[in-house]
């Protein structure tokens, strides 16, 4: 059995459809347990509208709420009794394998660094998101903003991370990563990229496709695309308002008159199915990567569908090993770079032997 | 009458779409007068399939092209028979107003530096390609690739030239000016970010709106949006990939079966205007800013339609008077900020003698 907490009083609509959608979630993955940490009887009042699996939940009553407006660090410390710390908590203990929370974002990863604490050799969590792609599938992007600077290591470490979430929350088998930048050749981007990208093509275990541009993204030409926080932030908002935009193109344009309006009506099962191609919330929320557990942010405005897609992420990011494949991937290139130094040894070693016997001959 | 060179020989597709492009500006702007710098056979051949004005037109004979996998200030200095460079020169030589090319933008972007000059004041020239947006209208973007890293007077510079564009080619009033980050508080972004924010809001002649998100960009929240020219190329590729891909599931839902493709049938003229609102090449090339003359790159891809639209622009801005209008804003920082020296002078005079008679006093 998975145990997920879930944060049952972050988010915009918390706690109506944050219990909806554990409900959903239940429901589908029979293997499921949630704790869901709220308000006992505003969890209870929702949980009561349906039909559910008792044995598989428990409620876990908290008193207070982080707010996206405060210092999300102080109110961590502060809040001792809020949902989301209570949450994380109950990784920590060992009771739930993976927690879920659309409240604030800053307070979530604060959580994570400070109860549960980084993955061992990893220095900066990333925010990895799904997006839906052009081709119908989905590309991660690692990472979205917990980061505004970057160095090499740590697009690397997100291009690993990013590998090991891909292979265990979505089964895909060898994953292909690509580094975002403002050109394909290996001389784009500044210093900070042309390092990564050198170091990206030799880490054991990356797929690495080279430097990508901002429109594979959306056209899904690898499954994960590496950036820093701040330009994959500006991404992952470009396309978001791009999608939006072209919503309100269609419905201005199909609202034009009533011919239009009866075109609507007419392909109105096409534009659904579009809608729900380009939506986010289909996708679930963003993974936190370099934490060591299994940790799913979702969207502040989440619904009940969105965040029952959160829960499973959570759910099969725990079952397919994530954590675990992480720690592998990071050993695995401890092993190289030691191996490598000991090639290197050995040949300085082989090198001063045959200046000595050289010298000796010499005399 | 507005004097604009062609670069006919740069392009996808020339010398055929930039010649037919020059035809279509011409009949819809008859204060327009075109130098078509090519090789003369070619341009002439091409010139020969339409009816136009042969008064306005001047056939400038080339015979050498640059490439795009030419290193652009070599290829500028190597080639000084190319149309590139004889289109840039006619400008120089005061022939012409303006000059547009589709060809390399590095080389364009070498010429402009070389053989026009900067603007004086303006250290660093950027490029602004203008974006359709959901509102139906236009987003100018400001620097999407010119200048990889920024230091904040590049980014205010942006946005006074951005301003001074915006009134010139698009006849708005009093437009609105944000900086790309990644939120809208002022303590966003790193220091150049936080800088710049802080010294547009007293920029004189900017109408600044404070930092905007990614997402902004296409929403059309304010006329030009600011950024270092690292993270506009991914923004600007990202939204154009996020385009394509709304482009790959309209195609792949619409022909999924003989009922979708009877609706495809039925709003085919909706999805046309659809297409048309979020198609780049309605809204030309981007405009190189900062240099002493005006000078628009087209796309590599541009067709005729785009094409002309892009010799619009250039002459829209010559009679908007862009570059006396950037020249103008310059000098009237110039004035704010030795007024403002003089205050401080003054006051520190007036403190100095505050003190002199305090100490006279007391002695």
């Amino acid at each position: 059995m998975i145990k997920i907490a879930v944060d049952a009083m972050g988010g915009d609509y918390a706690p109506q459809e944050q219990v909806k959608g554990a409900v959903i979630a239940l429901e589908k993955d029979q293997d499921l347990f949630v704790y869901l940490c709220g308000d006992k009887t505003a969890v209870e009042t929702e949980l009561a509208k349906y039909k559910y699996d008792k044995s598989r939940v428990e409620i876990v009553h908290t008193t207070e709420i982080i707010t996206n407006e405060e210092e999300p660090a102080k109110a961590v410390k502060a809040k001792k009794d809020s949902s989301t710390v209570v949450a994380f908590r109950l990784v920590k203990e060992g009771k739930a394998d993976g927690v879920v929370s659309s409240g604030s974002t800053g307070a979530a990863l604060s959580c994570g660094v400070l109860i549960l604490g980084r993955v061992r050799g990893i220095s900066r969590p990333g925010l990895c998101p799904t997006l839906p792609n052009g081709k119908g599938g989905i590309t991660l992007l690692c990472d979205c903003g917990a980061n505004l600077e970057c160095k090499p290591i740590n697009l690397v470490h997100f291009a690993l991370m990013g590998t090991a979430y891909a292979k265990a929350a979505y089964g895909i088998e060898n994953p292909t990563v690509g580094l975002l930048n403002n050109g394909t050749e290996d001389h784009k981007g500044d210093l900070v990229h042309q390092e990564a990208n050198m170091a990206l093509k030799t880490t054991p275990g990356v797929n690495y496709a080279g430097n990508v541009e901002g429109r594979e993204i959306m056209l899904g030409a690898v499954d994960i695309v590496v950036s820093d926080g701040y330009t994959g932030n500006i991404a992952m908002k470009s396309i978001e308002g791009t999608g939006k935009a072209v919503g309100m193109i269609l419905k201005k344009e199909f609202k034009r008159n009533i011919f239009t309006k009866l075109g609507a009506l007419i392909v109105s099962g096409i534009i659904g199915k579009i809608k729900h191609s380009l939506d986010y919330e289909r996708c679930g929320g963003a993974m936190m990567l370099g934490l060591s557990k299994v940790v799913v942010k979702g969207h502040g405005n989440s619904k009940a569908k969105g965040f029952a897609v959160c829960i499973s992420q959570a759910a099969d990011a725990v079952r397919g090993n994530m954590i675990g494949r992480i720690s592998d991937m990071l050993e695995e290139i401890r092993k190289a770079e030691e191996a490598a130094a000991q090639v290197a040894e050995a040949a300085q070693a082989a090198e001063q032997a045959t200046e000595q016997a050289a010298s000796e001959t010499n005399a």
